[in-house]
């Protein structure tokens, strides 16, 4: 394959091979010449306190002036205002809000706290954390209620994790692809560091019955949204979550506190926590009965079937952000595993003709969001990208037709209805045009 | 010792020893009964949907309406109004605005955007992203100019990195112990999810003349605040940050970019970055002679000393927090080095006497906060908290007694005057009294 870099060969050696077909670069690849993105200036730019003379510089007017007062709490910029949730239910009428992230708009893995997903039923409480109450009853030994003040006593452990809807991801059970972008299509996931009690903790005080098996946690919010979840998870790792990157959890992700189960659904992930209840077994709640099962071709279902799998996809070019012209640009996005940690994303240009390894971002940590990076040179020709990951534990991304052959054939068109249809995982397809612009496409 | 914890023999064995004085415990240790931190309940409580009769809970009125709408942009629970930063300068005057992280109110590592700490010579300006250039120019084979849009173009790295003031902490300069909270003392300190392109990929896009050995970063602020650093940290770590924990950039901490040299004292890292000057020797700018330097007992200075020495405090108890009579409490902290990762975290209840070592939180990165924790029984008695952190590099946070006998003797009173006196790093104190509120001293 012929390399627009040939010529910079002579200052660093020959450019780095392709890894994969349609202009998939070596992660060590030296960049295109540097006028293809950057403005070349004369020789005198500067005007800097350190003396340059000529200043082909404009002086901006911001330079000139003292700023705004720093607040006591900072927002984003105001020319970010495109950044912000998408919202489903944005009147408040009597049906599930949902709330988007805009990961196309994003970098790094961290989702701040007024862009974290949000699936809620009626919008959310005001609770205040002074009468709030964590109950644990059911089959302990002795039955408990924590205050806000009570459970600061305890051990805390932090931990970057993701929370993914069961139903994110919907629109890829369309029979055509639904033309939209990151947000809309894979959205109602983000990623935080949380930090809580581990109900494991709490658990020990409270002692457990032998014949509990589950657990049953219930919200605090005007459903009393519950689900039911099996006691080895609040065991392992469910945490009572507190705070939510370094600050209380946030009014609708929970606050005062919210359950974490890394990995699992995230609806289990029960936000406005108020009562643990050690059952013997599931309660057959609405949100494991009706919906988050998954409906089998045979007519069966799959149910309590938890960890979100390993998936991944492509954020950056994604619908929305054209590529300007031919050239060097880095596919990067998103990749994660209920299951673990991931262990390998690979990209391809040519719609999976050809792959190559990305990058991963360190630290690649367990049950969190996990950046790649790839390299790819566009040759201004239609394109195809691609990304498909693997877990620790082994399992590995599919394909659409792997998915449907063994979920059943798509009969939907949009709009979609996400429900009983969850746990949406193969791989996106972004067909890039001759102009740059990307399109969700089915290869 | 004699152990609080006997009475729960029978059920898991003896209680894990003591590994410190004063009540200091193994991380494995188990807890106090639970009565001491929660309510007891009747054997009747829930009232859930699963069917259980008696509810001795209050049913709270956010449980019976639905809730608010999901905000596009979501904010902190109008509850925690007082968590923000505490302003130096609240009404804009014109002078240094520095605007403090209440550390003693957060847990985990992150630090949300609005909560980042700032310090400013005349606040944040107002840039417009499109209008904005970073400019790379004087000793280069090729000046450049970047448009944002420039820089999207190029591979990004992401990485978690504190950033703190070289005159954080400041107030431990005073020859008597300032009555103040985490936030007064040790609150110029943050830390984040930082994302950007490296300063070194764009230095090869502009060339370097082998004569340039440091380079000047220059903001586009009013005052164009600028520092002079080795052009070896720009080949090692640095970056040009666009996104800061997955959005961009806050404004008040460089919006649209800042200037990340990890670990180095938090001026060199030039927000609102505007120009990079390759030059041959540092330009002696205001922040690295008359301010940032430290001035020794021989009355010469140490100057271009960057990288923040290692620190660790203790957050939680700290002022402000009182504790709620003799028991279990949790002692956490954080712990952090310019010069790489933490390596151990040791903790002290009496004032210096007996150290045990804390737990750190996974995952420990370098030149990133690590939270570290510690159980201890209070008996209710005066105490001395303390943390000494160590760092791979092989670094010790040293004793008040260390850091003075190389710096000399602080002769300054409340309220202290920071400059020139910086990177003050040494062990902190809080006493608690009987009463369980924590007072800062000097042991």
């Amino acid at each position: 394959m012929t390399s627009k870099l040939t010529s910079r060969q002579g200052r660093r050696g020959p450019p780095a091979p392709d890894v994969a077909g349609n202009g998939l670069m070596d992660r060590r690849a030296l960049l295109g010449r540097g006028v293809v993105f950057a403005s070349a200036m004369s020789a005198g730019v500067g005007g800097s306190l350190t003396g340059a003379a000529a200043e082909p510089l404009p002086v901006d007017p911001w330079s000139l002036a003292p700023g705004s007062i720093i607040p006591a709490y900072g927002q984003p910029a105001k020319y970010e205002s495109k950044v912000v949730r998408t919202l489903t239910d944005p009147k408040g009428e009597p049906r599930t809000q949902q709330a988007r992230t805009p990961h196309q708009l994003l970098n790094g893995t961290i989702t701040p706290n007024g862009l974290h997903y949000v699936v809620s039923r009626t919008g959310f409480p005001d609770i205040d954390p002074d009468k709030h109450r964590l109950v644990i009853h059911g089959l302990v030994k002795r039955p408990l209620s924590f205050s806000l003040d009570a459970l600061a006593r305890y051990p805390m452990v932090s931990r970057i994790s993701f929370v993914e809807c069961g139903g994110n991801s919907a629109p890829l059970f369309s029979k055509d692809p639904v033309q939209a972008d990151v947000q809309a299509i894979h959205g109602l996931l983000s990623c935080s560091e949380w930090t809580g009690v581990r109900l494991s903790t709490l658990l020990e005080e409270t002692g457990i019955d032998p014949k509990a098996k589950w657990f049953l946690a219930e919200g605090a919010d005007g459903p009393s949204m519950n689900r039911s979840v099996p006691l080895t998870k609040a065991m392992d790792d469910a945490i009572v979550a507190l705070y939510q990157n370094g600050e209380r959890v946030a009014p609708s992700n929970g606050y005062p506190m919210r359950l974490l189960v890394p990995g699992y659904e995230g609806n289990m992930n029960v936000k406005w926590l108020h009562r643990i209840k050690l059952i013997e077994s599931p309660v057959m709640a609405i949100n494991e009965t009706m919906q988050y099962t998954i409906l089998r071709p045979d007519g069966k279902s799959w149910q309590f079937y938890f960890p979100m799998e390993v998936k991944s996809f492509i954020t950056h070019p994604s619908p929305g952000l054209t590529l300007n012209g031919p050239g060097f640009y880095e596919i990067s996005g998103l990749a994660y595993s209920g299951n673990g940690r991931i262990s390998k994303v690979k990209v391809s240009a040519d719609g999976g003709q050809s792959w190559g390894d990305a990058a991963l971002q360190e630290p690649v940590l367990s049950k969190a969001l996990t950046r790649f990076r790839m390299p790819w040179r566009w040759d201004g020709q239609p394109a195809v990208l691609q990304s498909r990951a693997w877990d620790e534990a082994g399992n590995i991304q599919p394909t659409r037709a792997e998915l449907f052959a063994e979920r059943g054939q798509p009969k939907t068109t949009p709009p979609v209805v996400a429900f009983p249809q969850t746990h949406m995982n193969y791989i996106t397809s972004w067909a890039i045009d001759a102009k740059g612009e990307a399109k969700h496409v089915y290869a």
